[in-house]
């Protein structure tokens, strides 16, 4: 079994993109540094999505030209099409040499109809606009990303065949994705379920070009994970405080928590180079910077505990 | 594998304890007929503690004499000591033929500290008490259950050495207990360390005798369920709504919820007997019960949607 596992942190950029209070770009930044320094490898910052669509993330270049480098720290960028490439080559360039190193992502959905909803394209639409992103992203000398939204179920069709998904991954890893991301966007994904899209994905794809992204809007995002991790994988997504993630009500979960997910696997003897308590620092201003308590537990639970011994110490 | 798994709902006692609103009698006889009603084979009751320690179940002479009957479901009742053992036997007697089939359950820490703090007895004090309990209870008729707590860890001495919760769980069974759960009371339990210690219980104790009652206080519960699974158990507890198992603080995660192992069960094809719509209408009710959303994501998953589809269709 590997003993190393990266954690990709999306909640800058998945978290904070569809709150009621846009968040200040100096605050984003602030959020960003505190994460760089907890340690986490790998951290999606922002999306050159366009304003039109997703105001809060307006400011992504200058977002991206801030971005404190780390030894070892990758960011993200989403890159949703030829437009949103350009932009984040221009912010690269303005951010100059000594900058922190920034990977292009790419989204879409296994089915057709969220796809549709999600990025106003059909499949075979998204696949055309990726030949014009990922391709020129990777002359530019960037690394691109895929993330493959509904691909335990999908809000509109229900069940979606874990071949979809495997086609889908294959198309991107083809168009030279590094590694493509499995995302349970509804948080309806079951262990064996997991363990079936595994099975087939590594048919195809080496564990390290694949990644988990589990919602824990039923509470099985670490079961899954736990499969990923018997299944060889090496690479899971999760966002400070499980902020963001579309969760379908207030208080309810979206996203599975960083905290809980470096939480396990800490307690299962993996290194993660993750610093436990400048994480909960991080989800301490998460907090504060959407103005309400999120719904990672392990979050939760050490902040109450403090609390506690800070009364019995009082 | 087996194909069905038998949950253990401990909500009305475990998770109506610790309420500040003591909950009404009927009312509580409607949560427990609600969640007779949804299937669930054993429920906890009620527990015969002194009412001077816990006054929230002083009507458990009450509770169990009018338990509703259902075919196939035995109810468990909490009995700390000897006079404990008598008032159950005396509101057995009540109930008269034809009640509903009620099993007693004795309960102990792996930590000599929790254990103290818990039950103000030493663990061989304990043992001592519990041979005034358990055989007079086997020579009424009576079915015994145990439960570990602080089997994954203690609140006051930190990790708990698996060999010293399997060495508990023998006494219990050498005493006559069926099954013993081994309880993750403060929820810092991780799969690795479930797999550990369901390795070396299965060394001394059948798949049948044991049970895993996790806490999802840092998200892992259904995680180290997955484990137990795996592991050959086919029994876990859980409360509905997440309900009780002394969360640190108002929001955060206690007792696994029934409709989080549920859904996962369910979507990984195993049978459980329980009926979904009238699980989450007990979920519903237990909420109402308490004066507050509870923890559960399944449950809150649930409401929302339909909350949103109510929404769509209005």
């Amino acid at each position: 079994m590997p003993t190393r596992v990266t954690v990709y942190e999306v909640g800058p950029r998945d978290g904070l993109q569809n709150e009621a209070r846009v968040v200040p770009t100096p605050e984003k930044l602030r959020l960003l540094r505190l994460l760089a320094d907890a340690g986490l490898p790998r951290i999606e910052a922002t999306s050159f999505v366009s304003p039109k669509w997703i105001p809060a993330l307006a400011d992504a270049g200058d977002v991206v030209a801030a971005l404190p480098p780390r030894g070892g720290l990758r960011y993200l960028v989403l890159v949703p099409n030829a437009k949103g490439l350009e932009r984040l080559l221009a912010a690269r360039a303005a951010a100059g040499p000594g900058a922190a190193p920034v990977d292009a992502a790419v989204f879409m959905s296994a089915s057709e109809s969220h796809n549709q909803k999600n990025i106003h394209k059909s499949l075979a639409e998204t696949y055309a606009a990726f030949e014009e992103v990922v391709p020129p992203a990777l002359a530019k000398g960037l690394r691109v990303r895929g993330y493959v939204s509904t691909a335990f179920g999908c809000p509109y069709e229900g069940a979606v065949a874990p071949e979809r998904v495997v086609e889908v991954t294959e198309r991107l890893l083809a168009l030279g994705c590094y590694q493509v991301s499995l995302g349970d966007t509804i948080g309806v994904g079951t262990p064996n379920q997991a363990r079936r899209l595994l099975e087939l994905a590594l048919a195809r794809a080496r564990p390290e070009q694949l990644a988990l992204h589990m919602h824990d809007t039923r509470g099985t995002a670490l079961a899954n994970v736990l499969v990923g991790l018997e299944a060889g994988l090496t690479t899971f997504d999760a966002s400070v405080g499980g902020l963001g993630g579309c969760p379908y009500a207030p208080g309810a979960a979206g996203n599975l928590a960083t905290e809980d997910l470096v939480y396990m696997l800490h307690g299962m003897g993996y290194e993660t180079g993750v610093d436990w308590p400048l994480l909960i620092a991080a989800g301490e201003l998460a907090q504060r910077l959407v103005g309400r308590p999120l719904p990672g537990k392990a979050l939760q639970a050490e902040l109450a505990s403090r609390t506690l011994l800070a009364g019995k110490e009082g």
